[in-house]
């Protein structure tokens, strides 16, 4: 047997699952700062819910796992944590609305493989059900900023609005049935120029010119303010876009790095108000870092529900993340702080090992009573910083001999002082 | 459509995992602090890895949720943290030796459902790869019980080696290649009487009265170095598995709840010397919450290799420590601290709210503009335990009140004083 991994699946060791950990921890620190509870939901789902119309869609559809329990029951991979959550929410009419959820968890595409897309992946959602107002939208962002500022990610974040898009492009001449084609067609604008947008909007049948208003008014530099100013003169009489996004940003007094963008369209077909996606300032990696928007309509469709579950959501993306993260961190391979190396055997040193983890500290031990140069070439090749020779004689007056493994300095310490140096 | 969960999965919401997430993270420090190092595989695995000679076996196949991808390839969802464990060992020679991982994760078991069976529940194992010495086994049982001190659960460790056992089952008249099975009768023990393990052994044409010795030693209150040295005269001359459960013992000086039971069988074949469970000590919950050993010939076996890789690890059971962490804690719903109600509009009371989670707080607010007593039902409903009700008359003094949802106290504050309250 050939010893390998499914196709599009990935190891993390613990050089990368240590940052990515620490990655995770920054997150949910921050999403329940921001009054988010934890939501965990099963790896698989039956069948007809993710295959339920208004669920993921025939694309996705395309790329789920499927398999089949023992009853001969239907079961599918999750593809996505938000048809699950919207799940929860239809079987749990008991939950006091507002409820604000995050989840972090795996998610899987049987899709090609390309650079950067995997099979099995992360999702890291933050998502608030039951208000209808923009204070909420508001909050995705400002959580969102929160984010980033934990992870020491500095961004941008554009925003932008489906109803307002809309009524721009409706008042350019797209006929209402086709604007979810035009917008996600618009969507493209990032990856290519405006020339083959219109090119494709023309082959769909939609004025090629209708985008060309907000793509322009997306490249300028002026102030949130400004633009909105000149839509309003635009569009002339009333706008419920207009109105949201301008109540949207009252809410956001004050914050800075958040930029009205009214060329910016997400790719997802479900979003019924705000869009946001955030981008990295000083970053390699282009690719949005996190994204998110206002979806109305999906959970009440999905749950075939007269009831209203206004929403709003935001998902960071752990994959361009942890790029971002690479760029500036030394990935390290161990988080053991101290090692151990008894001279004789090592029952002398348990005691000592103990004391260092009853006081916190992440330490190890030579297991394998191995000479004193293959232990440091050990702890050497972990990067661990700090080892801690026991000899006779140091032991026998107390104390150890603590070597940092960067500097090469030595020094002969009682374990009380190693504990209060490395504590 | 029905809206419903795949047989044998539960959702988690949020009162649930704040508990699950508590204990997950208490065994990741503990794990940390004892020199282990996270490792991530995925879900899912080739189903020739997973159905390997000497990976989890015939019964285990049986139970596994088996499906293929895109390509045609065969792959199922994991049923434990070890196989995937040995597979990345094998893959990754680079390694360095011993290696000390954690992984906490999902596992899948497409089996009948029972009172506390589910078909993804989550293990929680350390292990270290590459130390014969019984100084790994030492560590191994001090993690399991610093785990267990972190948890504050009070636990009794019952140790065992495999090798001791099988010499006096053999001194008893099993024969060699009826060791193992007589071992998983006498598994049994933990459930049934002993006439009852007498009778399946009989029925298997196994001695009926070879296991009488360890079980009748198994119930007596001796101390360890006592049932040591009452083996030692049973079985005459030498014995390796005495050695070694010396050995350990003295790696294990001045460790309490630390009982050898000459008794205790473990239900795993590939166990080859140390076992080890730990039971709860004051509570209801009478199944094992953590049991391990070592396994020195699993990967080897697995991997067809002729290198060897002695290894020794532990697993504990989170939903038996779930049931006893419920009997001692009551459930709380979300980790929100304060709710911060505004009497006019949201746009007033954000930068307070702001501010209390800039300071670390966790804090939520009113995001539709409910009435106070419709806002305090709300904060009531999810125990939140403080709310801040910033009334005009409040806001324009710099102040905003404070009211303990228990004790019904209201104190009228600074914003700063709230922290410094709450923080």
């Amino acid at each position: 047997m050939k010893l390998q991994l499914p196709k599009g699946v990935r190891d993390f060791p613990p050089e990368e699952k240590i940052l990515r950990d620490e990655l995770i921890s920054g997150l949910t620190r921050v999403f329940q700062r921001y009054g988010y509870n934890p939501l965990e939901t099963p790896i698989f789902e039956r069948w007809e819910v993710l295959s339920a119309k208004f669920a993921g869609g025939e694309e996705i559809l395309k790329e789920t796992f499927k398999f089949a329990d023992q009853g001969k029951r239907d079961l599918a991979l999750r593809y996505d944590l938000t048809v699950p959550f919207a799940r929860f929410v239809g079987m749990n009419p008991q939950v006091k609305m507002p409820f604000k959820r995050y989840a972090i968890g795996r998610v899987f595409r049987d899709g090609p493989i390309k650079l950067g897309r995997y099979r099995e992946f992360m999702q890291c959602d933050a998502d608030i059900v039951g208000s209808k107002s923009m204070a909420a939208d508001a909050e995705s962002i400002r959580v969102t900023l929160a984010g980033f500022k934990e992870l020491g990610i500095p961004v941008t974040v554009s925003v932008n609005n489906r109803k307002l898009l809309e009524e721009i492009l409706l008042k350019n001449g797209v006929p209402k049935e086709k604007l979810i084609e035009a917008i996600l067609i618009l969507d493209k604008i990032k990856k290519v120029k405006l020339e083959e947008v219109q090119k494709e909007l023309k082959e769909k049948g939609i004025k090629e010119d209708s985008v060309n208003f907000v793509v322009e008014l997306s490249t300028q530099k002026n102030s949130n303010q400004d633009k909105i100013k000149k839509i309003k003169e635009y569009l002339g009489g009333e706008s419920e876009g207009l109105k949201e996004i301008t109540e949207l940003f009252s809410f956001l007094e004050g914050v800075e790095d958040v930029m009205f963008d009214p060329g910016l369209a997400r790719g997802l077909a479900y979003y019924t108000s705000t869009v946001f996606e955030a981008f990295g300032k000083k970053t390699k990696v282009t690719s949005s870092l996190c994204g998110g928007g206002r979806y109305d309509k999906m959970i009440p469709e999905l749950l075939q529900s007269k009831v209203e579950f206004p929403a709003v959501g935001l998902s960071f993306g752990l994959e361009p993340i942890m790029d971002v993260l690479k760029e500036k961190k030394e990935l390290i391979k161990t988080l053991v702080k101290v090692y151990v190396i008894p001279i004789k055997n090592p029952e002398q040193v348990i005691p000592i090992v103990e004391q260092l983890r009853g006081a916190g500290i992440n330490a190890d031990m030579d297991l394998n009573n191995r000479s004193i140069s293959k232990n440091l070439d050990y702890a050497n090749s972990y990067g661990i910083p700090f080892v801690l020779i026991c000899g006779q004689k140091e032991l026998e007056s107390k104390k150890v001999k603590l070597k940092d493994m960067k500097s090469g300095e030595e020094s002969v310490l009682s374990v009380e002082e190693v504990v209060k140096k490395l504590g």
